[in-house]
C-alpha cells in the first residue's frame, strides 16, 4: 500500500489508499489576495496567522505554504520570495503543529523552505516540463521529501486524459532515476472546470484510478477548479470531493474554512471504511450542531479544537 | 449500453449508464406514517396527492407506489392492498404525468397495479427467495415490465457482498428462464447502515460496479440506510449518492424533497457528463437561491416547476 509519510516537528500525516482524505489548507497564499500581498510586504503576518489557526481548527491536516508575493517596492521574486518563504514557515511552524507543503515555483524559495522547515516537508510541485525536472528533483533527492507532479510539460496542459498520464508516468520515471520512490510523488492530474469541459469530472475519475493501478502514486489536487465558473460552486465541490474519493483519490488542495467541503470529505472517509467508529463524524456533526445554533463554521471548529485538546490531553510536546 | 425503459401514459424514463440518475420519489407509502396509513383507510388521499406533486416538482423522475396499509378494520393484506393500489394509482397517474414503480409484497397488490398503470411501470420487487421468484417473475413476463431484483433470498441477507452478487446473478438467471432480459432487471444490492457496518459504503460501490461489468444490469438502492442511526444522515446521504453515482448507480429510491441530496444528484450528474451545458444543474442552482432568499426547498422548486411549464409551452398530451 502507497503511504506518503510528511511531518512536522512533533505530527507524521500519512497520505494512504488506506487512510482518511488528506485536506492540504490552502488558504496561505497571497496569489490574487492583494490585501495579503501588502501586507506581507509591509512585515504584517497577521492574516496568515489567523489562517493558520483556522485552516487547522477546520480541519487541515497539511498546510501548504506560498509566499508568491509581488512586492511594489521589487518586482523580482528570485529576490523577495526565498527570504519571505522562511519568515513564513518559521512563524506557521511556531503556531501549528502540522507538516507543510513547500509552494513556489521558485526553486530558491522552495530550498529556503526546505532549509527551515522541521520535519519532512511536501514539496509543491514539479511538472514534466524538462527545465522545472532538472531544477526540482535534486532537492527533492537532497532532501528526501515528498513532492507533488503536477502533470504537464512543456507542450503545456493537455486536454487528452491519456496524455496527462503519460507526462505524470514520465515524471515517477524521472524522479526514479534520481533514487526518488513512487510513494514519495503525489501526482496532480490537473482539475479542469466542468463548465468548459464536460469531461472534466470523469477525466479525473478515471485518471486517479489508473494513476493508483498502474503507477500506485498517491494523487491530490487543486478541488475547486472542478467549479471554475459555475453557480453554486460549493454544491459542486461538495459532490465532486466524494466521487474523487470514491474514485481513489487521497488528498486536496483546498479551502479547509468551507463547511460544505468538509462535511462531504467527512462523510466520504467513513464511507471509505477510513473513520473507526464514525468517531470523527460524530465529532464533526457537533461542530454542524453548533454552526445550527448561530456560530460560523470557523468559529464552531475552533472551539471544538480547542475543547478538544484541553479535554483530551494530546499535549504539545514543544514547549 | 443497458437501457431499462419506464413510460407513463405520456412519458419514457430510461435508466441507464448513460443516463441522468434516476430519481425514484419513495414517499408514496403509508409504512411507518400512522397519520397517512389512517387517512387511506379513511378514504382520504389528500397527503399522497400533496406527496406526487411535490416529489415530481423536486425532480423525482419516477414516483414509488406502496399501499402497504394495514386498516383497523381489516387486518388482512392480500384483501385491502389491492384496491388500495389501484385506487392509488388511478389517482397519482390522474395527477402527474411520470412513470410509476409499483411497489408491494404482495403479488395481488402488484398485479391490481399492473392492470391500472399507464405505460410500462417499474416493478418493486422480486428477489432470490423461491416462492417470490416463481410469483413474480410470470408477472413481469406477462406485463412486459422491469422489475427491482433485490440480492437476499432464502438465507435471508448476506453480509457477504459477493454472496450477494451471486443472488442477483441467480436472479438474472433466473428472469432469461422466463424470457425477461437483464436490461429489464434493476438489482438492488442491499445498502446496510455504515454506522453498524463499516465496509457498508465500500461494498456498495464495489457491488455496483462488479453487477454492472459482469451482469450488466441497471442498480437501484435505498440510499437513506446507509446513514440510519447516524447524526446528520442528510450529510452522509449527499456523499454517498455521488460516490454511488461514480460506481455506476444508475438509480435510487430516495426522498426528493430533500435539498442536500438532490443537490448531490444533481452536481454528480453534471460531473458525469450527464448534464449537457450544465442546464440542469443552472436551473436548480436558481431554485437554491430562491431557497436563501427564504422560500421552502419544496416551495422553491414547485414554483420553477411551474414556470418551467408555463414558459416551455410542454404541454400535457392528455385533456
Amino acid at each position: 500500500m502507497t503511504r506518503t509519510v510528511l511531518e512536522s516537528k512533533s505530527k507524521t500525516v500519512t497520505i494512504g489508499f488506506d487512510e482518511p482524505f488528506c485536506v492540504i489548507g490552502e488558504r496561505i497564499n497571497p496569489t490574487g489576495r492583494k490585501k495579503l500581498a501588502a501586507e506581507l510586504e509591509a512585515g504584517d503576518f497577521s492574516t496568515i496567522e489567523q489562517d493558520a489557526l483556522l485552516q487547522v481548527a477546520c480541519g487541515a491536516a497539511v498546510l501548504d505554504v506560498n509566499a508568491g508575493v509581488v512586492y511594489n517596492s521589487n518586482p523580482n521574486p528570485n529576490e523577495t520570495e526565498p527570504p519571505l518563504m522562511r519568515a513564513v514557515i518559521e512563524m506557521v511552524q511556531g503556531l501549528v503543529d502540522v507538516p507543510l507543503c513547500i509552494d513556489s515555483s521558485v526553486p530558491a524559495a522552495l530550498e529556503a523552505g526546505l532549509e527551515i522547515a522541521e520535519g519532512r516537508p511536501l514539496v509543491n510541485s514539479v511538472t514534466g516540463e524538462e527545465e522545472r525536472l532538472e531544477l526540482v528533483l535534486p532537492l527533492i533527492k537532497k532532501y528526501n521529501v515528498p513532492v507533488v507532479a503536477i502533470s504537464n510539460d512543456d507542450s503545456g496542459i493537455s486536454e487528452d486524459p491519456e496524455v496527462r498520464f503519460l507526462v505524470a508516468k514520465k515524471i515517477v520515471e524521472r524522479a526514479a532515476d534520481f533514487g526518488i520512490p513512487a510513494h514519495d510523488i503525489v501526482v496532480d492530474p490537473l482539475v479542469m472546470p466542468v463548465g468548459a469541459m464536460a469531461t472534466a469530472g470523469r477525466q479525473v475519475f478515471e485518471l486517479v484510478r489508473k494513476l493508483r493501478e498502474e503507477l500506485g502514486v498517491n494523487t491530490t489536487c487543486g478541488a475547486s477548479n472542478i467549479s471554475f465558473g459555475l453557480p453554486n460552486r460549493h454544491g459542486v465541490n461538495a459532490a465532486f470531493l466524494p466521487m474523487a474519493i470514491g474514485a481513489g483519490m487521497t488528498s486536496a488542495i483546498m479551502n479547509p474554512i468551507r463547511q460544505v467541503e468538509m462535511e462531504a470529505v467527512k462523510a466520504a472517509n467513513m464511507l471509505m471504511d477510513h473513520d473507526p467508529n464514525g468517531a470523527a463524524w460524530i465529532g464533526f456533526s457537533r461542530v454542524l450542531e453548533a454552526v445550527k445554533e448561530g456560530a460560523t463554521f470557523a468559529e464552531a471548529a475552533k472551539a471544538a479544537a480547542a475543547a478538544g485538546s484541553g479535554r483530551g490531553g494530546r499535549r504539545r510536546r514543544r514547549s
